[in-house]
C-alpha cells in the first residue's frame, strides 16, 4: 500500500500565522509538529516512508524537505501550482503508475488534517485496502456528533461488507435544518476527504470522467523528463480543469464505497475548530504560554505573551511578529475577508 | 502664581502599559506627549518653568528630568515614597513656604489627568487666583455631562461672587440612581482634584486639621539639609498619616469654594475613560496604528502591530512586549486584579 499526501494547500484560514508561503501544513498548531508531519507519522505503522509520496506546489518542496527529513527526495511530486484535488491526483497518478503495478493500492489523503485516534484509523485503511482490491473506490465517511455545516456529507447505501456500503449520494454543505435532519437519519457521514483506491480503478476513473487530466499529467511528466522551463511546465499545467475529486469523479462514478469511521478526525479548518479541539482550562479558556482570565471563559489565545483576560467569552486570540487577530469564535472563519482586504491594499508583508 | 505637579503616583490602571517603575503620568496616552508634559504645557501661559514645581517619589525624578528638561531641576520635590495627597501637598508647602512669600497663590494638580480646553482652563485659574488672594481653599468642580458613579461629587451652596461657590458638601463617589439625581439638581459637580489656594491659607488649614503633616514635613526637610541617609528620611516620613487632602482638610474648612467648570477634563482612570476621550473611525474603533475591523465596533487598540477585528464590540486590546490584555470595556477597571494576581504570583517582570 502506497500514501499520497495532498500538500500544496495555501489556505488563508489560519492567518494571520498561516501566510502565503507559509500554509497551514507547516504551522504547529497541535503540539510540536506540524501538520504534515502528523500526518506522515500517522501512517508509520502501516506505510513505510519510502512508500509515502507528498505532492506540493514547487515553491513548497523545500518545506517538505524540511518537515520530513525521512522522506526520500524523490517521493515529492511537484506540481507547478495548486489547482485543486483532481489535478493534482491526476498528476500524482501518472507518475506513480510508472514505478507501481496497476493493482497498487493507494490512500490518498490531505496533509492538513487532525485525526487523534491513530489505531482505530489504521485499521480503516487495512478494512479500505481490501475493498480497493475489488475495484472500488472509497471514501471515509466521518459518523457525525453534531449537526455540521461546515462539511460535506455522504449518505451510504447498501451493505457491501461488514462495515462497508456504497455511497448513495454526496451532498454539499447544508444548512442548520437539514444538517439535523442527517444527524437524526444516521445514514450521513460527513466527507473526510481521504480516499483509498487501487491505482488502476483511479486511473480508469480519471479517463471516464476528465480524461483531460489524464493527458495534461502526461504531457506535464515528458515535459519534466526532457528538462523543460518551469515556465513550459506551468503553461501545459494550467489547462487542466481546477475541481475536486469528489465533483469531478466521486459524485459520478459507480462503483464507489464509504467506511464510516469514529477516528476523532478534525479537518481544523478555522480557529474555532483548532480551538474546540484543544486542552482546556477550568474556564474553557486555551493559553498558548502564560495567561490570566478574570470573568472570561471559552476563549483561545495563541500568543507567547502574558495575556490577560478580563470579561470576553468565546473570541480567539492570534498574536505574531506583525499582526494581532480578535476574532469572535462564530465568526474565525471570516479570517479570509481579512486576507482578501490585506491584498486588495498591497499590504504584500502580512500576506 | 506658581504651580505645584503632582507626579508621585504608582497606579495599576493602565497595565500593562504602566508598570510599577514607568506609571500611567510618563505613558503617552493621548498623542506623542505624556501626561507630565502635557501637563506642564497647559500651564505655560499663564506659569513660566521657573515657578512650576513637580513634587514626586525619588524613584521617579529622573523621569520628571526626561520628561520635563525645561523644569529647573530644583523644583523637582522629592518624597521619599508616596503616601497620598495630603502629605505631599504638606511638604510641598513647607518647601516652598521657604521660597515664597505666604500671601503667593498656587496652584495643586495631579500630573495624569486630561484638559481638552486649556483656555477655558486658564481663565479659571485666573478667577480662582482672585479669590484665593480672599482666602478661600479653591476646588474646581466639573460639570457634569452624565451620571458618573467613579467620582466624586462637591456640591455648590451660596455664591461668592460671578462663577464661584461655597462648598455646601463633599460627597463620595454615588450610585448610579443618586448620580442621577445630582445630574437632575444641577448643583452638584465632579471633584477634580485641582485645588488653589494661598502658601498661608493651606498651611494654616493644615495646621488646624492635621497639624501632623506639617511637622512631618518640616523634619523631613531638615534631615534632608543635614545630608542625613534617605532610609532616616523615610522612617521619618512614613509616620505621616496617609489620606488624601480632601478628607484631610478640604471636608472640613470653612472658607472653602468651587469653581464650576467646563473644560473637557478626564481623570482618564481606566482604559475605557481612555477610549471614550479618543479619537474614532466610523465603525467607533481606534487603532493606535493600522486596523481592519469586520462586523467589529466600539473597539480600542493599542499595538503597533496590524490589528484585524472580526465580531467583537466593546473591547480594549492594549500589547507591549511581553504582555497582551484583553478587556471588555465595561470592566477594564478590573485590570488592577491582575496586577494584584501577578503580585501574588512574583511574576515581577510584569509588574
Amino acid at each position: 500500500m502506497i500514501a499520497l499526501i495532498m500538500a500544496g494547500g495555501s489556505g488563508t484560514r489560519f492567518w494571520p500565522l498561516s501566510r502565503t508561503t507559509f500554509p497551514k501544513q507547516y504551522l504547529r498548531l497541535v503540539g510540536d509538529k506540524s501538520m504534515l508531519q502528523l500526518t506522515f507519522e500517522r501512517l508509520e505503522s502501516l506505510i513505510p516512508p519510502e512508500k509515502v509520496y507528498v505532492v506540493t506546489s514547487s515553491f513548497q518542496a523545500t518545506l517538505v524537505r524540511e518537515h520530513l527529513p525521512s522522506l526520500p527526495p524523490e517521493n515529492i511530486i511537484i506540481e507547478p501550482f495548486g489547482m485543486n484535488t483532481a489535478p493534482c491526483i491526476a498528476l500524482s497518478v501518472e507518475y506513480l503508475n510508472a514505478i507501481y503495478a496497476a493493482n497498487e493500492t493507494m490512500v490518498v489523503l490531505p496533509a492538513d488534517h487532525i485525526i487523534q485516534d491513530t489505531a482505530s484509523f489504521i485499521e480503516a485503511l487495512k478494512q479500505a485496502e481490501t475493498a480497493a482490491q475489488k475495484g472500488l473506490l472509497i471514501t471515509f465517511g466521518i459518523i457525525p456528533n453534531y449537526p455540521a455545516t461546515g462539511y460535506g456529507y455522504i449518505e451510504k447505501g447498501e451493505e457491501i461488507d461488514e462495515g462497508i456500503y456504497f455511497v448513495k449520494q454526496f451532498k454539499e454543505k447544508p444548512d442548520l435544518d437539514t444538517a439535523r435532519e442527517f444527524l437524526k437519519q444516521g445514514t450521513f457521514f460527513w466527507n473526510s476527504g481521504i480516499f483509498c483506491w487501487t491505482l488502476s480503478s483511479i486511473h480508469n476513473a480519471l479517463q471516464e470522467f476528465i480524461p483531460e487530466t489524464l493527458e495534461i499529467a502526461e504531457e506535464v511528466l515528458q515535459l519534466k523528463q526532457s528538462f523543460a522551463t518551469e515556465e513550459e511546465i506551468a503553461a501545459v499545467y494550467s489547462k487542466m480543469p481546477r475541481i475536486p475529486i469528489d465533483i469531478g469523479v466521486m459524485e459520478k462514478a459507480k462503483l464507489r464505497a464509504v467506511i464510516p469511521v469514529n477516528i476523532g478526525w478534525s479537518d481544523v479548518g478555522s480557529w474555532k475548530t483548532l480551538a474546540d479541539i484543544s486542552p482546556k482550562d477550568e474556564n474553557q479558556n486555551t493559553f498558548k504560554n502564560d495567561g490570566f482570565a478574570l470573568n472570561a471563559k471559552d476563549n483561545y489565545v495563541y500568543s507567547d505573551k502574558f495575556v490577560a483576560l478580563i470579561g470576553v467569552d468565546g473570541i480567539c486570540i492570534v498574536e505574531t511578529d506583525d499582526a494581532l487577530l480578535i476574532t469572535s469564535k462564530d465568526q474565525s472563519e471570516k479570517v479570509k475577508e481579512v486576507v482578501e482586504y490585506l491584498q486588495k491594499q498591497h499590504k504584500d508583508k502580512l500576506l
